[in-house]
């Protein structure tokens, strides 16, 4: 049940990544010595934690962002490979207790922390690494980083508790929709481009480009992983299809769905997602409704449209290959059914 | 069950606190407001269950920590206040955390947000709160503070971790548990006391006598905590008596029972703190077993060391008010019967 999604370039989406990828290996090498490093502790338990998580084969597309954001401004620094550190440290938090609140038992295909150690370690663990993570970032000694990094903070654990407060009513709207993504998971990606800008001192138009790319870019990539939900494939993914129906977690799909539907299908949403009533069969018959009111269909459109103004926010940029390589990831993004 | 605590001044414990609120009283009142002010969102649950705790009367000692060493360095900017409040928002974090993880029903004889709202709630509420704290800090533009109050809050995780990882285990030795409390409290005690010296860029010597202070008085504070837990009025407190034993922690009135008594005593702090199975009359045993072997008496004892210590390491300073009402503090946390 893969959905062909239309690249504008008609390029592989497997070939997005590569130009990425080159331009910051050598720089992702420091950042994945660092993560190693600053996931130690004289306490078993928080290195044997963290290491499941970050051996877990995650792309660490955040810090990747910070890095290309610094070449993009020109810096010449060694300040942004700490930064790029301590994003994906937030980011590892922020699974460790997104999992605990979702109650979840898989990510990326292998049991969560939470499952395998308890609820209680991983939220202390997270504790752990978002207060290693504000260490990396006064080591770094950039007090605009920190502002950025530390209202990312607040705003993420601000969007994951508007989404807890969401939780199984279908009747949220695409807006308060777009303000939990927002929160959640366009603020990291904002502010994780928006560091590489303001360590190099870029003049205040480079760094809201960067600010507004990032932003742009994790409502996409959102928008896309809610989709990708109802119509991946789950060996690749790592996840399987319909987690979040059986967690009863209402995307921009389910919100479709429902808005676009008969009372009779309502009926059905509140039933599975609110009332948590799931038979067999609900799934499909859940696939099948979205199919009808094209409701994937339009998650990919809304990305493509976040995705455009990503690309645009770049265009004050010359044109050279980190700019291309930013751009290259927001097509990755949108067209990740892969 | 009270225990009688020879004061060395044979001062009333009641009157111990009052140079301290003399002393801070109008900076707290503005510490305070900030504390309203940053507990705002729009995400109604976060106010709401963010008010639960911190209008629940928790004495901040921590941001009169703060303010005090800045009143006793000469401080006279503002920056203090702010990281107060970061301090009194740190600690708020680790409670509604701490509770989730302790499975605790009860807080300051009130019942806790995670059973109120729920566990999901009280772990996000806390990060929002931790981000906050971190905005503060970013405000007063110390990175000296920043640093100090960033390693705070990695190793109060870490202290977190330590004490998950020696739950139950009776033959948790004396040592393990000092580290264990230096990290989980003393670490945020000694870094409140901290911040006030470093913010008024004091010389290395005086940053380092308020640390000490700090982690001293904060070693005696938990431990008279704990010896509390078995001893105290629980209308006053707040707490039941035995709290800790009904959730199994091993505290210092245990290891010391343990390490002192017979096989079969032994035998009964397993089965009851390790294996959980409590019943009837166990509780009054436990404490007929610290009474006979004075356990309760000894970790008075111990606590007394620690704040003899937390005291000397004021001697550096003039005999000031500030100095006196430090010093006062610490003979109010280790006569803290009442």
């Amino acid at each position: 049940m893969g959905v062909v999604v239309q690249l504008d370039s008609g390029r592989d989406p497997g070939e997005l990544l590569k130009p990425l990828l080159a331009l910051v290996g050598p720089d992702m090498d420091k950042v994945n010595r660092i993560i190693l490093d600053k996931a130690i502790s004289d306490v078993d338990l928080i290195p044997e934690l963290a290491h499941h998580l970050i051996d877990s084969g995650g792309k660490r597309l955040r810090p990747m962002l910070t890095i290309a954001a610094a070449k993009l401004t020109g810096y010449d620094g060694e300040g942004h490979v700490r930064l790029a550190a301590a994003v994906e440290f937030m980011h590892t938090a922020t699974l460790l207790h997104d999992d605990v609140v979702d109650e979840s038992d898989t990510r990326r295909g292998k049991p969560t922390a939470r499952l395998l150690w308890s609820n209680q370690a991983s939220v202390l663990v997270g504790d752990f690494l978002l207060g290693q993570a504000f260490r990396m970032m006064v080591d770094v000694g950039s007090m605009a980083g920190l502002r950025i990094l530390s209202n990312a903070a607040a705003v993420i654990a601000e969007g994951e508790v508007m989404q807890l407060s969401a939780a199984k009513n279908t009747a949220t709207t695409e807006d308060e929709y777009l303000s939990i993504i927002n929160a959640k998971t366009a603020a990291l990606f904002s502010a994780a481009a928006e560091v590489g800008a303001a360590i190099a001192n870029r003049p205040a138009a480079e760094q809201n480009a960067l600010r507004s790319y990032g932003k742009n870019l994790g409502i996409a990539f959102q928008l896309v992983d809610d989709a990708l939900d109802y119509s991946g494939d789950s060996a690749r993914l790592g996840k399987s299809v319909g987690d979040d129906f059986r967690e009863g977690k209402i995307t921009l799909p389910v919100i479709l769905s429902f808005r676009r539907g008969t009372e009779d299908e309502r009926a059905f949403w509140k039933r599975t997602l609110t009332e948590g009533d799931i038979r067999d069969g609900d799934l499909e018959h859940a696939v099948a409704l979205m199919r009808r009111h094209k409701a994937i269909e339009a998650t990919f459109e809304r990305a493509r449209h976040y995705g455009a103004i990503a690309r645009d926010a770049l265009e004050i940029f010359p044109d050279v290959g980190p700019k291309r390589a930013l751009a290259d990831v927001v097509e990755f993004c949108v067209s990740r059914v892969h």
